[in-house]
């Protein structure tokens, strides 16, 4: 997954400290290949998963839609080149002075899955657009999703009700599978849901229009994933399952599909030990960690791939670790990481499938070592 | 623990979104009251926990001394006016040529647990001091730390021959019983251990001088915790029962003990909903969450109290989570959080104890919300 471009890009540019290369070949192909799996639905890129501006200008240039977590994602979205008719302020959880910025860019379509956030919108962004995001069982995500997001659909059906006498135009429902999702069907229960939303509404006379499908669409990391082809496939047979020839707009928020496998973090081995003698295993410590910019390996939840210079050596499993005082920085500990014998101190490593979640989550200072640095190429 | 200062400078200020308030005044008084305690031991402020270069003026002025993770750490100590003597560059996972900016800056005592650390030192800061961090079980700590730091007793012995042999100072040993450590006695064990470190390298011409005693001191939050008479009584009774009247020179690196009361965080309530219309329970958003700057609720680990304007009211379990579209971004779920039933929209909060730990935790830009703002009174 390391691409030509990248690796030459880290051969003769040698950035120092760890940094996250991507390549917008990767990211080019990406949207070709959603915008050809699903060509009926409006790609509305997960800005959080990688806001770097490259990405960004790349996309709106190519006729993607953004999904933003913020005004600072809006205007992100916006210093790219998109309309305010092609941003959604996807975030369920908005301050009311940030909705009336939001609605002051032009942004007309909102997230909600409660009465409270209707009512803020309905005073803020009178007239907008809301979608109600319906909870799901995030079963088979790699990184599963709480039940923070969304309402039961029943709750669903009465939020949109209630955002309907408050003037605003309930527009549609929303749900995500869970972000690396790998079982192609998981759609298709949410698409049930769904159905049963618009069914309810249009007994009371509100024609519901879209179905945001959201993200979950899954990048490779060390296992292999169904491909764009599939996903698009088991989704399209789901619509016509459950909406027969009254299929609604539809919308897909990729993030982590749409980056991920495009990057790649060149980090460095700053120490390779172990605790004792007769210690059956090696401690093996990055100059990058769970607080540079690696979170998802929370609780071990995301296995990145790992190449060195040296793998066809011999290996054996190590705990892999970052660089600050923090003894919760450990990434792979309990499901330890194969790694070469010959690995040294001072070894070049690349971190593949780091194109999404991770220079934005990193630590602004902690231990005093900077962000990750990024490198859009 | 929400000074009157903090709660003036918060009510006349009034500042724009989540922010980190802290009293200086709080910090000066914790550090006399180890200087009380412990009235032997050297200080070194473990700078991690809050750099906030005005807390760093003020403890260089009281004399504290520093410890320091990394290279821009340790600049910063020598910003505010401490002399290299008084720094220690205590993380065990060091580049090599951070060491050598590290000796270039005057810098003479150095944390290892592993010869491969000793080899680089020997290299890049020929002659200096080291001290061998030993493993501890943590246990009794809410912060447990794992076995990244350290190495067993018997290899420390071996690590010190190592580093004497290369012509460096072997100058003592660390151990650090875990973050946030409430039982007074905890500091016993490791104590028993440097002891046995110290006469096997007796044994062997190798006179050790030093016992870094690491941090561990806790703050307050929900629960009491003893206070810092207690832990200075119970670590100098361990001391002499040890290492009887032979006394070692001892350090100390407080960090959550010297500043996690001394701040507080203003947050907001963005909104309060339910899941459905029969949830027992509420879900409570904040403007600030677990990449915003409460990186230690991971595994709902610290408990930070929290008061609202209404706390007088009827109270209720919650679900506590943060603004962001990460639904790993929950803070309280399992152990649920007491709030009122009043609680609004819109409130103020202040979660206190939030002095350590927080600002530098905070993610860069996640879902393009801002880091956490510091203001130090």
């Amino acid at each position: 997954m390391t691409t030509a471009r990248i690796l030459d890009f880290i051969n003769t540019r040698r950035p120092e400290g760890p940094c996250l290369v991507v390549d917008l070949d990767v990211v080019r192909d990406n949207f070709h290949a959603f915008r050809h799996a699903l060509p009926d639905s409006a790609i509305y890129y997960a800005v959080k998963a990688n806001p770097e501006p490259a990405i960004l200008n790349l996309l709106a240039s190519l006729g993607s839609s953004f999904d933003c977590a913020s005004v600072a994602e809006i205007q992100m979205a916006l210093d790219a080149g998109a309309t305010a008719d092609r941003i959604s302020f996807g975030n369920t959880i908005k301050k009311e002075r940030d909705i009336a910025r939001a609605f002051a860019l032009g942004v007309g379509l909102y997230a909600v899955d409660s009465h409270e956030e209707v009512e803020k919108i309905a005073r803020a962004a009178p007239g907008a657009k809301v979608f109600c995001r319906v909870l799901t069982d995030g079963e088979g995500a790699e990184w599963p999703l709480s039940r923070k997001f969304g309402c039961v659909p029943q709750m669903a059906v009465d939020v949109l009700v209630y955002a309907h006498q408050l003037g605003l135009e309930s527009y549609g429902v929303s749900f995500h599978v869970g972000s690396q999702m790998t079982k192609v069907d998981a759609w298709d229960s949410a698409l049930a849901d769904a159905k049963r939303v618009f069914a309810s509404l249009a007994k009371q006379g509100i024609v519901l229009q879209m179905v945001n499908m959201g993200g979950g669409f899954p990048t490779k990391y060390l296992r292999d994933i169904p491909k764009a082809e599939e996903y698009g496939q088991a989704i399209s047979n789901s619509l016509r399952k459950h909406f027969g020839n009254n299929l609604p707009k539809t919308i897909i928020e990729p993030g982590r599909g749409m980056v991920g496998n495009a990057g790649v973090i060149k980090a460095e081995v700053v120490l390779i030990s172990r605790k004792s003698d007769n210690d059956n295993h090696r401690w093996v410590f990055l100059d990058i960690g769970k607080f540079g910019g690696l979170a998802e390996t929370m609780d071990e939840a995301i296995r990145y791939p790992i190449r060195t210079e040296r793998d066809g050596d011999e290996m054996e499993p190590c705990v892999l670790a970052g660089p600050t005082c923090d003894s919760a920085d450990v990434m792979y500990e309990k499901n330890m990481y194969p790694l070469p014998l010959s690995l040294s101190i001072g070894d070049e490593v690349l971190i593949e499938g780091t194109g999404a979640y991770t220079t934005t989550y990193s630590a602004v200072a902690f231990n005093g070592f900077d962000p990750l640095k990024a490198y859009v190429i």
